[in-house]
């Protein structure tokens, strides 16, 4: 039976029958030793799971001491942003970021042999376009994944979001106080559960108040789409006057869409919504109304719950929500009550 | 002699007199194979360099795979751009990136002993903000140094950066050209090469021309900063008619302070000039005259010149500047010929 302590060179020592020096010379790269001491060490450090230091011990435990982090695009500010609260997190921890973007094929899931290549601890998967093949292969290969705002409809994978209905919920209520009168939706990638559930939070809100529903268009959490999409909104015959946009980045978009080719007024003429809270939402030139997904506590909760899974591999899935709020800023008509 | 072509498992296998699958096995933690059998695909392997995989191959080589990166800060976009190009480029040639990011005390400087603990074969130092002290480090332990978008004095160690100098020197000339009469720079930080090059090419210019030398105010390449030198520009009794920001995030604080603030129409009342062309230089919202820093071509240098050092430990230093151009959009008053 292995002990329950982490297994130290004495022990290896001691098993293989040869000099602690021995085994620090077995795992040392060009050291002198002889063959048969060698195997015996390797032998003895095998059966005890000893982790002679991060490259060698990766060769037997397969630790390493870098976590995955896989993104889909940095254009979105909330990735590159949520990114060095992870790296800040991690490192705090003794971790370092192995970085997997997408390749030329444009695919975001990382390719699991160079996960296990590269021997990374965890995986997070940060990147609302990801599918959940990936995390079926990472669990199958015992390497923990993390989800990070995303989920799936399985209950096995662990996952860290903003509460995404409840932040849709309070936008559509905040748009109806307004006496706003005609809705749209902006979705972002159709297979993404961001825009899945902030769109489902939105409907149902508008369709409980007995409002017609939103026009629904695509801008596929991309600039040029979502720019495409707001002048199919605004060249309608009966234009919206309440955009809910599925992240900041889309509302960007729209919003100076609406300013610059349509000579739309946003906050008076129009109101437009996003959701993320990214920096840029603060500048003068967006002021924009949205539902903040608070970077540093979300960071957080990702680095704890990777923790958690390295820390034992029976620990259950852990589905967090991370509590978020409305930031009221001008790119939104505000509700009479408010004023007062 | 060793095969001047990198060895197979192929080699492996016919020198130690064994199948290709044994050599497959003898580098799998866990897979069968006898101990006569490991010992000699070891040796032969050993004895031809061979890479069996990326981490057993780091015991023989010191060799790990991946890169590392270091970043000072994700907010202007200029940065995580550039760190999706290279993880791209750096990807096609068979490395991963891990990440540096600044610690809690703000040092965005990576620690010595984790570049060797992690075994990262190179390591680009990608932030105005890092001194010249880590490269010397990594120098002296024989780990190969790229710094991007930056340079020091010193001869020994290799950087890409963008044609600083020329580009402010253009710039000046186009501000000259469209009849601006008070000039004025806001520097980023102090202690970075690229705000001290882009400032010299342009004042230089300016004197060169016989005018009245450009108003300095300090941005320290951050947002709110920025905002701050804006105020101080815009407050003077004889505030400026051209402003050129020693990056396009710096300029974009100081047009929405313009805006906002002082109500001055931007390309109109003033002209703003930046320097990069980040993505969002192109937003309606900005349409910022600018000078393209080009990300892919500058990435594909970086990644270029870190092979060459990896490739032969006796590559001189690479120091090389990569063309831009000047990007007219409507953010600075156009010279009269150009509209001819």
């Amino acid at each position: 039976m292995k002990p329950s302590r982490r297994p130290t060179a004495h022990d290896v020592a001691a098993l293989a029958g040869v000099s602690q020096s021995a085994v620090s010379r077995a795992f040392t790269p060009g050291a002198s030793i002889s063959r048969r001491a060698r195997l015996l060490v390797q032998q003895a450090a095998e059966t005890l799971g000893y982790r002679p230091n991060l490259i060698a011990r990766s060769l037997i435990t397969r630790r390493s001491g870098t976590i995955g982090i896989a993104i889909g695009y940095m254009d979105n500010q909330f990735y590159p942003a949520m990114l060095d609260a992870m790296c800040a997190g991690f490192a705090a921890a003794g971790y370092r970021v192995l970085l997997f973007t997408p390749g030329p094929g444009g695919d975001p899931d990382p390719i699991l042999d160079e996960v296990l290549r590269y021997q990374v601890e965890a995986v997070v998967l940060a990147s609302a376009r990801l599918t959940s093949h990936f995390a079926e292969q990472c669990s199958q290969a015992r390497v923990p994944v993390v989800l990070f705002n995303r989920r799936t409809e399985r209950a096995t994978v662990s996952s860290i979001t903003g509460r995404n209905r409840e932040g849709a919920a309070e936008i559509a209520r905040f748009l109806i106080d307004g006496g706003h009168l005609r809705f749209a939706y902006v979705a972002g990638l159709e297979d993404s559960s961001t825009s899945r559930d902030r769109e489902r939070g939105f409907v149902d809100t508008l369709r409980q108040a007995g409002l017609t529903p939103a026009t629904r268009v695509v801008g596929h959490y991309d600039f040029a789409l979502a720019r495409e999409a707001a002048r199919t909104l605004f060249s309608a015959p009966s234009p919206p006057d309440a955009i809910f946009c599925a992240n900041d980045h889309t509302a960007f978009a729209v919003m100076q869409t609406a300013q610059a080719e349509f000579g739309l007024r946003v906050g008076t003429d129009i109101s437009v919504v996003g959701f993320d809270d990214v920096p840029l939402a603060a500048w003068p030139a967006f002021d924009l109304t949205t539902y903040a997904q608070p970077i540093r506590p979300m960071a957080e909760r990702v680095v704890a719950a990777t923790l958690a899974h390295l820390a034992d591999p029976l620990c259950p899935p852990i589905q967090e929500q991370v509590d978020g709020s409305l930031i009221v800023r001008g790119s939104a008509r505000l509700p009479p009550r408010r004023h007062s």
